[in-house]
C-alpha cells in the first residue's frame, strides 16, 4: 500500500447520493470523471475484474460464445429497426468527418443478429448463444447514484439465436438460470419479476431486481408468488355490470369544486345519496397530457382515472413507448375551448368528442377533432362516476361507462398500490423497491425480420429466426453488491468479489513487525491468497485500521504488538469477529477461512 | 468446431488491402461493422486477450498499476491542454442531450494527470506509472489496411509521473525496456526509432516500428545504428560558404522552363557554364503550399529546397504540426500576382518580399506583405542557385543564400533519400517500411503545466510533475503479427499468441477416429494444452486441413485412417514438420513440443 495508487477520503464526496457511491469513492474504488461517467482506480478495477469473471464463466458453461462488437457504430442498422428514432434523446448520436451519423451504442441487438445473418445459414447451425462484456453508452437525462445509473457503463449483453419458439423458450431458460447462478455466486440477493419489454420489443421479459430502499425500480409481490415490476402490473378488469336500473346521468352544480376533494366534499354537501357518502373512488378524473412521439409530433390526449388513483407517470410512460410524456402546456390547451379545467368529462374526450377529420379512405385524420382518451381498465360498462360536465362549476351525475361514454382505448397509467390484488389472483400486492441488475428478453422475430436473418429449415425452407436478448449491467451490479455488504466503517465485500483475500497489516515500530508481516504476506500469496498488504511505515494503527474497514477486504491479519507475544490477529470484516494465532499458524488458518468463504 | 462459431471463407474479402486484414477475416477472427471498425469474433478475441495478457504482465512487472478510463469524456481538460484545438477533425466530437461538449478519447493524458492531481501531493507518492487497457477513437481521413489504421481500436496506454527529469529518464527506460521485453515476447520483429512527439509536446520521443512492406511509416537505419522515423530525420546542416569571389547574380533568359527538368535543359542549351552541366541540385524551387491552422485560419507559404529533391508531405506535415498542410489553390494565389507560377523566386518571399504591416507594437502582422519563407537546411548562406527570377521565362542564376536572400526559417520538408548521410555521422541511410506498434514519449511539463500538477518536494516547495506518455496498439500489434506469420494457406500464430496450442483434428469416418480424438483432445486438456477440436461430421478431410492452415493454429493433431496402423499424426503449422506417433504418446509428445515453443 505503500506505492498503491490509492487515496483513501474521510469525506464523502458532495454529488453522492447513495451508500455505494460514497463508498466506493471514499475507498479509492472508483473516481468522477463527468455526470454519470467513471474512471476506475486499481482497487476498483479487480474487484470488477471478478465480477465479470464470475459472469463469463457461467455464460461460458451454458455454452455461450464470447464476442466483442465495437461501441462506435453507424446509424444504418439501427435505423432499419427503428430504434434510431425510438431512443429519442436517450442515446448518443455523432457524425465522422465525412458526414455519416453514428451512435454510442446502447444494446447491440442489430450488429449481432446481422453478424449470424452474415456467418449462418441452415437451421443446424442453431440454437447459438453469443455475449460480449462490452463499454456501452445512454444519454440518460439525469444521471444518478454513481454507478447505478451511469452514461458510460459496461454490460454483458447475451443473444440467443433459434429456429423456432420452443428453441427460445429454451435458450431463454437457459439464460435465466445462468442469471440465477450469477447472482448466486455474487452473493446479491435477487427478484425475478415480470417486466416490459419496452423499446426492445418481444413478448416474454424478465428483471432480476436488487432489493434495495435507493432503487429506482418499483415492483411487486403477492404472497402467491407473483412479482411484476411496477410498469408491468396488469390491472385485474372487472366484469361488466348490466345498465338496467342505473338512474340518468345528470348535470348538477358543483361550484368550486376543480379538484378530487373540493368534488367530493361539494357533492356531499349538495346532492347527499342515501345508502353512504360519496367518496374520490366515485369519480372520474380526466388528466389530460402530452405525448411527444418519435419523430417529433406532440400528441395531446386525456386519460380517464378513478378519482381515487394517481397517474403513475412511469406506468404511463411504459405503456406508450416509444412516445415520451410530458406534462400539458398552456400552448397545448390553446385552441381547444372544450376542455374547461377542472371540469373536464368525456363527452369532449375522444369517440364521444367532436368528430375527427377523415382522410380519402375514410380514416379518421390523427390530431383533429377531440383528443384521444384513454381509459384506466377498472372503468368497465355499467360502473356509474361523477365526473366534469364541461362547464365551470358542473359535474355530471351517474355518467356510466358503455352507456353514456366510450373511449378510444384502455391504458394501464394508475398508481399501484399496496394491496390491489394480483393480477394472477395469488393475493393482495405488496410494493417495495429494487436496482435492476439483469433483463432477460423472449424477443421474438422483430429484429431478424427487420434486418432479414433468415436460415433454411430441415425442409430446406427459408424461416426468420427468433431471438433473446439478456444484459446483465455488469458496473451497476457491483454497485448493488456495495449497496448491499458495508455498515458504517465501510465497504463489507464478499469474498467472491473483493479486491483481495486478505489485507495484511502491519501495525507497530518495530523491524520485525514489518519483517514478520511481510514474511506472512509472501506465505499467503505462496499459497494462491490474494493480499492486500499495508507496509506503511509512517501511518499509524488507528488510521491503518480505518482504512481497512473502509476498503472492506473480508479478512484482515493484524501483525502488531502482540508479536512480542508470539500472536498475530485475524479479523473478520463482516463479523467483527476476532481470533488469536501464533504467527506460524496464521496461514493455513487464513487459507482454511478463504476456502470456506469461497465454498459460500 | 461443430458449434463454434466460425464461418471461414474462401474468398478474400473486397475490401481488404493487406495480408493480414485478408486472412483475419477470411479465417473468422473479425469481421468489417463500419470503415475502420471491426468486430471481434471468438477466435479473434482468444488471441487478442493473449496479447493484452503479455502487456499487462509486463506493465505490472516494472510496476505499472491498471486502471481504466472513460471513453467518453467532457471537452474541458482538452481544451486546457490545447489539444480539443490541435486534433482537428481527427477526433470524434459530440454534444450530450444539454448541448455539453464531449470528444471520444484518442489518449488519455489529460484524465490521467487529473487523476494524480487528485490524489497525489506530495514527491514521497512519485514515481508513479498508470496504465489502462482500453479502446480508443480516432477520426481517420483514410482507415485502412484493416486492424492496422482503425478508428476504433484498443491501445495499451501508460503514463509515468515524476518530480524530476532524471525520474523521467528512469520511467522513459523502464517503459523502453518493457516494450522490449513484450515485443520479444510477442516474437513480433521491430526497431526502435526516433520519432517526432507531435501533437503530443515534449521531448524525447521513440517509436518501436515493425518493419514491414506493407508498413505506413517509412524510417531510415545507418549502418552506425542510427535509426529514425522518416519524418523525424534531421539534415546534417552544411557549413556555410563564404561570399568571396562568388560572382554577381545575374537574371537570364530561360523561355518555357517552369519545371526543374526544362530549367536545367534551357540552362545547359542557352547559358552552359564551363567546368560541367547544370543539374537540377543547382537550382533552388520554391513551392507554395497552405497551412490549416487548428483555429482555422489558412495561411499561404513558400517552402525552398534544391531542384533534385521533392517535397516529403509526411515530413512537411510532422514539421508544422498542429497545423494541416493542402495544396495552395486558385484561391489562395488570387491577389498575389508575385507568384509567377513557374518562376517563383525569393525576392518576393519572406523577407526578401514586400513588407508586412507592423501592428501597435511593431510586431510584423501575419498575413500582410509577403508569404512566409522556409528553406532547406542544405540551402546555407554562400549557396548559389540557379531559382525563378518571378518573370514569366526568366531565371535568376548565382543567386546567394544569405547574400542575396534571406529567409523566414528552414523546415525539415525534402524527401529523405537513400545513401542521406545519417545526421550522427553514422553513415549512409538506408529506408525502409514499418509499422508503428508501439510510441514512447518524455512528456515532460506540458500537460502537467497545463492542468497544474504539481507536488511538494523535498524542501517543501511545489514543483511541477514531469510526465511520460507509453501507447502500444494492442489491435495493430495483432495485425502485424498476423502480418508478419502467414503463407499462401492461411495464418500461422506463434504458440505465444495462437487461439489454441493444438488443433484436433478427426478426418475419416469412423466411430473410433471420433471416440479417439475427442479423447486425446480432453487429455491435452487435462494437462494445461489448449485445444481446437475439430468434431465436425460430415466435412471432408481436405476441407478440415484447409481450415486448419487458414486458422494457423501452430500444432495440429490428426487422428485419421492411420489410427488402423496405430498411429496419429502431429503437424507443425509454420515448418510444415510431420511425425507419426502412437496415439498413447501423443499428448506427452504436443506438451513438449507446445513448452518448447513457449520457452522461445
Amino acid at each position: 500500500m505503500s506505492s498503491l495508487f490509492l487515496r483513501t477520503l474521510r469525506e464523502d464526496p458532495a454529488d453522492a447520493e447513495v451508500t455505494s457511491h460514497r463508498l466506493l469513492v471514499r475507498a479509492g474504488y472508483i473516481r468522477r470523471a463527468a455526470p454519470g461517467i467513471y474512471s476506475w482506480l486499481p482497487l476498483g478495477l479487480k474487484v470488477l475484474a471478478k465480477v465479470e469473471q464470475i459472469v463469463r464463466e457461467e455464460m461460458d458453461a451454458i455454452g455461450g460464445q464470447e464476442v466483442h462488437f465495437p461501441a462506435l457504430l453507424p446509424k444504418e442498422p439501427y435505423e432499419a429497426t427503428g430504434r434510431w428514432v425510438e431512443y429519442g434523446p436517450n442515446i448518443f448520436r455523432l457524425q465522422d468527418r465525412k458526414g455519416a451519423d453514428y451512435l454510442l451504442a446502447p444494446t447491440h441487438e442489430e450488429l449481432f443478429t446481422l453478424l449470424v445473418k452474415d456467418l449462418y445459414s441452415s437451421y443446424k447451425d442453431l440454437p447459438l448463444a453469443l455475449y460480449q462484456i462490452q463499454t456501452k453508452y445512454r444519454d440518460e437525462a439525469r444521471p444518478r447514484a454513481g454507478l447505478i445509473r451511469g452514461r458510460e457503463f459496461i454490460m454483458k449483453d447475451a443473444y440467443s439465436f433459434d429456429v423456432d419458439d420452443a428453441g427460445l423458450e429454451r435458450s431463454y431458460d437457459l439464460q435465466r438460470q445462468a442469471y440465477q447462478r450469477i447472482f448466486d455466486r455474487l452473493g446479491l440477493e435477487y427478484v425475478i419479476v415480470r417486466a416490459m419489454s419496452g423499446a426492445m420489443g418481444g413478448s416474454r421479459s424478465e428483471e432480476f431486481l436488487h432489493p434495495t430502499a435507493i432503487g429506482e425500480d418499483t415492483f411487486v409481490r403477492s404472497p402467491g408468488g407473483y412479482a411484476a415490476n411496477v410498469e408491468a402490473v396488469t390491472t385485474p378488469v372487472p366484469e361488466p355490470l348490466p345498465f338496467d336500473g342505473l338512474p340518468p346521468a345528470e348535470v348538477l352544480d358543483t361550484p368550486d369544486s376543480p379538484t378530487i376533494d373540493t368534488l367530493v366534499d361539494a357533492a356531499n354537501r349538495l346532492h347527499p345519496r342515501e345508502d353512504r357518502a360519496w367518496t374520490a373512488a366515485d369519480t372520474l378524473k380526466n388528466v389530460v397530457l402530452a405525448l411527444v412521439h418519435p419523430d417529433g409530433t406532440r400528441e395531446v390526449i386525456a386519460v380517464g382515472l378513478p378519482g381515487d388513483r394517481e397517474v403513475d407517470l412511469k406506468r404511463l410512460q411504459a405503456a406508450v413507448e416509444p412516445a415520451e410524456v410530458e406534462a400539458a402546456t398552456e400552448e397545448d390547451l390553446k385552441g381547444r375551448p372544450e376542455l374547461v379545467k377542472g371540469y373536464i368529462g368525456p363527452a369532449v374526450l375522444g369517440p364521444n368528442g367532436a368528430p375527427r377529420e377523415t382522410d380519402d379512405d375514410g380514416r379518421p385524420v390523427e390530431g383533429t377533432g377531440a383528443i384521444r382518451y384513454l381509459l384506466d381498465p377498472r372503468v368497465v360498462p355499467g360502473t356509474a362516476w361523477i365526473t366534469g360536465a364541461d362547464e365551470h362549476g358542473k359535474h355530471v351525475f351517474n355518467l356510466v361507462a358503455g352507456r353514456d361514454f366510450t373511449a378510444d382505448g384502455t391504458i394501464e397509467a394508475a398508481e399501484v398500490r399496496a394491496g390491489d390484488p394480483a393480477p394472477d389472483g395469488s393475493g393482495p400486492l405488496e410494493l417495495a423497491r429494487g436496482i435492476e441488475i439483469g433483463h432477460i428478453f423472449a424477443l421474438g422475430r422483430k429484429y431478424a425480420e427487420a434486418l432479414d436473418l433468415k436460415v433454411l429449415d430441415q425442409n430446406g425452407k427459408a424461416v426468420v429466426v427468433t431471438m433473446g436478448s439478456y444484459g446483465i449491467g455488469i458496473t451497476r451490479a457491483l454497485a448493488a453488491l456495495a449497496e448491499a455488504n458495508n455498515d458504517e466503517n465501510g465497504l463489507v465485500w464478499p469474498m467472491q468479489v473483493a479486491p483481495a483475500h486478505v489485507h495484511v497489516l502491519a501495525t507497530g515500530k518495530g523491524q520485525e513487525i514489518f519483517a514478520t508481516a511481510e514474511r506472512l504476506a509472501r506465505e499467503l500469496e505462496a499459497v494462491g491468497v490474494e493480499v492486500l498488504y499495508d507496509d506503511r511505515q509512517k501511518v499509524s494503527a488507528g488510521v491503518k485500521f480505518a482504512d481497512s474497514e473502509l476498503l472492506g477486504v473480508p479478512l484482515s491479519l493484524v501483525v502488531g504488538r502482540g508479536l512480542a507475544d508470539g500472536v498475530v490477529e485475524i479479523r473478520q470484516r463482516a463479523t467483527g469477529e476476532r481470533e488469536e494465532v501464533a504467527p506460524d499458524l496464521a496461514v493455513a488458518r487464513l487459507r482454511e477461512l478463504v476456502d470456506e468463504a469461497l465454498a459460500g
